[in-house]
């Protein structure tokens, strides 16, 4: 049975055919997000401390860590600061020791910047995911090795040198080359999560078909976990909640593991644990009556990640009391 | 290509693998519910009529109507009124001559009545659909000569002589015992809609994982629609629509092609609006968008089924422009 294990210095996760689905929580991430840019080049690491702590309580097991920030006013003084591999594997270690020292979940590492990924691997305590490794060929010979080397699991993006196809054989084709090349470096497949890439419904219409398909088809022929940018299935609609909160428990039905997404968000979140009673990864529904209790809250008046926070906290069931006040 | 084809005077609907999420509106049934009952005996119908229209601007693309109404006071003074056998057969042509002088949608005639299911053929316009036989050797009996008389489809729910089985296996064995006694009567598989049996996930906690398994195997290996009570899956346990609404896409996902279930309720139809986009039942997204609508209404203030009915006189993008006022 596949089962990748991720760790912090504390707490295991477990992505796994038989285990609940692993939410990795993708809000600390400065790319398109000029303010939290804006405040890490200020070394402001405030609204980073909040994300760690919000997304925690609301339900992320693992925190992804991108360090893709551009430094526009130390770029203006700096010439270097125009280039990632400058800036990302100083700014990679800060965002690192900064979550780890709040909360206590498992690390995902996130940069498109070899050595942010190794800077990242060096600042992180136990055994975190790293993100990501791509078919591309220069890709393959600089993170396959770090990945050996420093034994941890790692996110395998279905796209190669020739780009992201659109044909679904052709990104499986894909990752079947990622799980073959890191087997040549001694990684074993469970240590693999194949995103298959999710396009955007809006655009190319069979793409949920695609990726049910998809997910199928490398848990059957590979026996690699799966994750997703699940929010990118719903781009440029509206109402993109109620979608996503459809897209993820028929991905999870299809045998999906893992998401990348934002777990501040109450109706992607409920979908994902009931999602989780109905596979049966959820013993007598335990998870599902502390989730209810969050959702009878936010009813009564209060925000998601406040309700999740006080739930967090010991006070999960205060919602129901106060009515009766 | 399985389709179930059901009509009205006006209007086709066709269960099938290429097609939307097939609705069928569960709310006209006095079983359970009191206040009908009362009313109905009578001859007050105006909760039908609510009822009936309410549904379909919700959503039905087909009402089930039943009959099993237990008229306590005709009983104390008439004891022919104690057996259905005498009431359902009166009732039922009641019931679909008020439904189907208000709607143009089909009718799915369900009566555990013999004499009411024939009582509401006659009765009813187009090509209903019939509901239900089971594995019940008396059923069988009973039942599949109507179905062909009238060359009516059909529900077949999984139970026989010997009860439910929680076996799934048990389960699929009496539906095809079922598919192959209507073959014996010339009855075609497409015009079998199976009912798989959906067990509360609260008290089995492999219900949800069953019924995906049979779904697909009576779609791979007997070719047929699928239906199924769907709210049966969250009895007992808190925030049941959350629940619900993970079930229903995740069926989907699985190939069930129908459910009978409350359609005034806008989280289950959202979930359904969304997966039907996410299996490509949904031609640009036409349908999401129209209900997206309903959604931005309801955010303002409108109830569901208020706002769905402005939605279908036509008036769907008033909720966007009243804000603007």
């Amino acid at each position: 049975m596949t089962r990748t294990v991720i760790e912090s210095k504390s707490k295991t996760v477990v992505i796994g055919f038989d285990e609940p689905f692993c939410v990795i929580g993708e809000r600390i991430n400065p790319t398109g997000r000029k303010k939290l840019a804006a405040e890490l080049e200020l070394d402001d690491f405030s609204t980073v401390e909040q994300d760690a702590i919000e997304q925690v309580a609301c339900g992320a097991m693992v925190l992804d860590v991108n360090s893709g920030a551009v430094f526009t006013n130390k770029m203006a003084e700096d010439p270097r600061y125009a280039d990632n591999n400058f800036v990302e594997p100083t700014l990679m270690p800060q965002l690192i020791k900064c979550v780890q020292g709040l909360v206590d979940v498992p690390l995902c590492i996130d940069s498109s910047v070899p050595g942010a990924l190794e800077a990242g691997l060096e600042a992180a305590e136990g055994r975190p995911l790293l993100n990501s490794v791509t078919g591309e060929e220069e890709r393959l010979e600089l993170v396959l090795p770090l990945v050996k080397k420093y034994n941890v699991p790692v996110v395998a993006i279905s796209n190669d040198d020739t780009g992201i196809s659109e044909d679904p054989d052709v990104r499986f084709a894909v990752a079947k080359k990622i799980v073959e090349r890191a087997a040549d470096f001694g990684i074993p497949a469970h240590d693999i999560v194949v995103d298959p890439l999710v396009m955007p419904i809006g655009a190319m219409a069979t793409a949920g078909q695609q990726v049910f398909a998809l997910v199928r088809k490398l848990r059957d022929e590979l026996g690699v976990n799966t994750t997703c940018g699940a929010s990118n299935v719903s781009f440029g609609l509206p109402n993109r909640h109620g979608i996503n909160a459809a897209f993820l428990p028929m991905a999870i039905g299809a045998g999906m593991t893992s998401a990348i997404m934002n777990p501040v968000r109450q109706v992607e979140m409920e979908a994902i644990k009931a999602a989780n009673m109905l596979m049966n990864h959820d013993p007598n529904g335990a998870q599902w009556i502390g989730f209810s209790r969050i959702v009878d809250a936010v009813k009564e008046g209060a925000s998601f990640p406040e309700a999740a926070k006080a739930a967090a906290a010991g006070g999960g069931g205060r919602g129901g009391r106060r009515r009766r006040r």
